[in-house]
């Protein structure tokens, strides 16, 4: 699906394929063109035949059916500018504590060309950004007056807004994990912890890809980009040194987590090792003792002591607590 | 609540907001404007209409309301310098031992604007340095007159300051902590260590980036910083780079404590365990023997001698020592 | 064995030793020389006596007969470029569990010499990549028209293009031993985990080397690689980028499954220890019971009496059924 | 106490305070000032009246009161240079093995200001590099003749060879604490361990900082450092060089020696459970053996045959000795 | 001892002391001056009174005769260059399995003048690198006519060459170490796997600092290295960056030797634990049930049957495999 938007003279159209060609000629007008899973033959008219865009390029495009789509990249064509986006996919079940073994990141790609006049987005999978920011211009077409780059920059901004809901459930589920680690560890418990500890290194990398693509973006690397521009770019690049920086201190925060959890484990075995101990401390002499009176000497003492049995329980119970004293006293216990 | 003071000739006024604007346009005055939890159309009026100030600025400085604020930057708008820097929350109930876990350090945010004029300092939360610097405009108005530089330069310096009781706070908690993983650990103790790691690499983050921040600022990279402050940026620069170099070593320290706490649950495990051995190693053989006079045999030996009992006593009082002793000989034990 | 692919006029032929001399110094075709496993014989004639290449590139061709070959790198004599790159080999057997032990990356060395007009390529193993250009070259001879450039960005685009099925061999592997950790772990999956590492850490090194390298060809530090070719270094260096990027996750990967494999094993401890406790809680207090009621004395209470037995076996049940519920409660079980 | 010498004309002598000033401005002399914990009054007079200082190195000079000092850093004021360098104190006992754990490494502070005629160093405590350069300049007074760059660069080589007998210190610590691990773990070793590596991470620090500091210092970076004695600085470059590989290499050892005692104490329960188990494999069975033959049936078969205790004796020798063949063929012990 | 050769009109002629001066001054001849552990007068001649090198360089030759030597360096004095190389000692005795533990790398020091005409060599230990290269010479004559650098490189080329049997040595070790880790891990295992790692960290950190040198040499940055000579010195650059590379995979495999010896034991540990778990489970309710009948009761059930003991042996079996068997079932065991 292809939707062609059309601004001239402070209003924006929609146009037809056919429309296409002269607009993109315009200096005076500014076009967004969004290519929705689009068919071969739609990418062979407008990317090959209308804008001549390199054959790489539109490859890498092509990558995006795959599984998770290309890393991050942009690349300087001269005439126009071909960047990689990876937005990020896979709203997580958030209500019970399964979920966050359940909640896998997924990145899809989202694909643009940017020439002085023109917008071009390439991608598989509906994003929630495009349709944002095509809800945005609807409102208020002056958006897309300030040009390609700025249209391009309320995208990105979006995409990487829509990264906080994410980071915000993977903070919540390590608290849950933490909670889980310290008060019911479970055997599934590190299976969580490493499911954990890959989706935020997922998240983390495009973070730092698409930050460096941004500083790169900001730092008028690339004369597509306007001077007017760059602030706003500046602007993404800052929210993406906030994201790599929490999912650095996540990182840390899961490593933490396995320690933790071997830490609990290994406290764990300390705790049974203990009970073990003290029920063989206990009853191993107490054992020794009945099996003393139980032997078949003649002359045993106290055998035909009326008291005998008595006096033999007190002493079982004395030799039983004075051992517990004795280890206690100790600290072995 | 806004404050406005106005250094004239020696003099240190506080303003209204009508006298404002003049105020500003006379480039022979000095202008410190404090905007402390502002309201909107304080805002709108100083640093819109008054100030022209960027609104991906403004929009920086208003999100110093959320949790943590904004992270440390610098950036130069040309005519203005656009500054936010974060102050260290939190003052840790340092008298019982349960603070370790309770201490947490809180960031909040402080945006600053820098023009050869004016300064213009925002935050939500009130600031002890804010407050430390206005005091001592009040007693020696000179101060405020050595520029907005020189006057950014007294706040920042007493931010960082500031910072030093809570590495105190942090050092203590770690000698605590450290007592407590050699002498008295428990099951809270590890909790104690991530909080305590946690805590430390918060410091230790921000620490990195104002560094890297007040680096810029001293080294001439502004022209707004004249040649004499930058020696006084400088100053802060070398506060921040043994800061981060304490919090370097804190955290080395506390990665040390982790392995301590390990070694030590190990060693008690050790413990446990040889404490279990001793035990059925005295009291399992008697058991046996106990057990062999036990036996319902007609011909058991011994059984109608008169000092059979006592020479089984005997035995078995050799038998436990003797195993013992072979055990400690072979250094088993 | 040595073939010789001569281009003119849009046509390729297959020369034979005497007819390359005349050719090479036809500045309008383009020769492609392939030498699989050559005599030494052959080596002197072409690269010696013909071309006149340094006798060390020479040598560091030869190093390829050994079992690695020579690490990836590119060395610019001025008239020539010397590149050495390492495809990987060793197909793993796929359909067992076993296959993951005997799964061994090696890789092997194919050493190139470029000029304006040349593409020498040596090597001593036969090559996927050198059969498939040349299957290429014989259906459409424009492609080797296009310069020994992009012949050899074609031979090193199909050589990167064989990791990936390595790489997805090595994504299997982790996964079943992600299973096998969690689910059935044995002796030998520490083993086996341990291989998997090897194989991941010689996959990234090539990769990492074979990015570095294409870095520099790719952006236009060697002129004998002309500004239109240099795209599609570009292209094989995005490929490389990724790959380093995905050994890079499965690398983390790989150490989370080493922690996850000492955590399960330790919680197998843990389980054995508490049926070990278990099994010491019911029965060493029953056996202190029956031994109590062992012992010879005269004045055993309730010997005599009739329903002795069945009040002692009752209260046996009730001890056992006590103690277990007591550490339950106490959570130590 | 503040000594000052006075070099002109081939010889060395002592000024007051009062010969100071026409001295320092006869640039054909050398004069060294050197302030011991100094009064106030005398900074006043010196850094301040005589020699206009900034006040904010002045300050740095200061905070040298303090426990650990200023870290080492070297400023260019134009006329002068300051520079900070942190000699290592705290000579270790080394006659015990409880050394290991008091051995404690502890910095100082030493201030320096450089023009072309003067040396001036600052500190609060004794330094043996200050009086051995004392001495060096009274027995050959021309020294002190070639420039107080070169009067630094002898002190300073002499503060770093200080250091060479700590990092023997710490070796020999290294080498003793490794004998202890392997062959008389105790529950202290750990904190030594810990102790040293902290020693170790100190030192190392501070070789670092100093490491790049002379780096800046032996490059011509500063005027102030003629180029014949770039040469001196590289040297004590080279020492610092070493020292930081050297601590480098003790910090991997000290890591080493962490896993090895966690390896060791792991071993020693292994050992210990070994026994634990070789106990409970012999004598459980002669338990039940005994008990089996201790039951009240009328029908016990052998009770009445004469050599029933010898037979059953010699079967339960037989049963302990293949429960113990069996487990050991099993390579279960 | 020191031999001095001297190249002139393609011949080599050994030359005495005194020759050694009006040979130097001859800008046709090549000079190469070998001094192997000399004289204090034989160092102050030459080096001193005929080259006039600079005083340090000549003290860090004389660090030479320490243990380690001085670590690599090279220090360009304008007229000449001084290198210091370290070559490595120490062959293993590789036909027990002891000789893992008892190879220790060690390094020797190799220190080189080069002029344009001059080579000298000094050192304190017989190197096999000299004499190799004095015997090729004496074979043939024009590889010491190519000029100082061209013999310099030889040796050094030498030097790392004979990296290699030491670099074999560890891989065997290593892969000794790992047979053992994995077949028969003894309480020696771990010893043996830290004194690996450490010669694998000695010859890493000197292949580290001479690949660096190397680097410098072979780029161009000191005039006395001829262009034509760079190739050489580029190759050896290459020799030193494929020696890195196996010591950092050797590393690699070394900290997952730990590892896997640290499962391995922690596996031992789990199958001590199931014998003691299943002795414990079969053993423990027998002695329960022999004790049941050993009660003195004069109303125990079955007492007086004829089939009694038959009966109870039976179900002592039945229970000792059903417990098994539910164990088993639960996969407790």
């Amino acid at each position: 699906m292809v939707n062609i938007y059309h601004f001239l003279n402070g209003e924006i159209r929609k146009l037809t394929l056919k429309e296409l060609r002269p607009a993109l000629q315009d200096p005076k007008s500014v076009v967004w063109v969004d290519m929705e899973d689009p068919m071969e033959a739609e990418e062979e008219t407008i990317m090959v035949a209308m804008c001549d865009f390199h054959h790489l390029a539109i490859e890498d495009c092509q990558r995006g059916r795959g599984d998770d789509g290309h890393l991050p990249k942009v690349e300087d064509f001269g005439e126009y500018l071909f960047v990689i986006f990876n937005p990020v996919e896979g709203v997580a079940s958030n209500d019970t504590t399964d979920a966050i073994a359940r909640l896998e990141v997924r990145t899809s790609q989202l694909s643009s060309f940017l020439t002085k006049t023109l917008l071009l987005t390439h991608h598989y999978k509906q994003q929630r950004s495009i349709n944002y920011v095509a809800g945005l211009c609807a409102k208020n077409p002056q958006v897309m007056g300030r040009g390609p780059d700025y249209l391009f920059h309320m995208i990105i901004d979006d995409v990487v807004d829509n990264y906080t809901p994410m980071l915000d459930n993977l903070d919540d589920a390590i608290d849950r994990t933490e909670d889980e680690v310290f008060h019911e560890p479970s055997a599934d418990t590190m299976m969580r912890i490493l499911q954990l500890k890959r989706n935020i290194m997922t998240v983390r990398r495009i973070a730092v890809y698409q930050r460096e693509m941004l500083n790169r973006l900001s730092r008028g690397e690339f004369p597509l980009i306007t001077t007017d521009e760059m602030m706003y770019y500046r602007n993404v690049y800052d929210h993406l040194v906030r994201m790599t920086d929490m999912t650095d201190s996540y990182r840390d925060m899961v490593s933490s987590l396995l320690d933790a959890y071997l830490s609990v484990t290994s406290n764990r075995l300390n705790q049974v090792m203990k009970v073990l101990t003290i029920i063989s401390t206990i009853f191993l002499p107490l054992s020794v003792i009945t099996g003393f009176f139980g032997m078949n000497f003649t002359h045993l003492p106290a055998a035909n002591w009326e008291h005998g049995v008595l006096v033999t329980t007190i002493g079982m119970l004395i030799v039983a607590a004075g051992m517990l004293a004795f280890f206690r006293w100790n600290k072995w216990l």
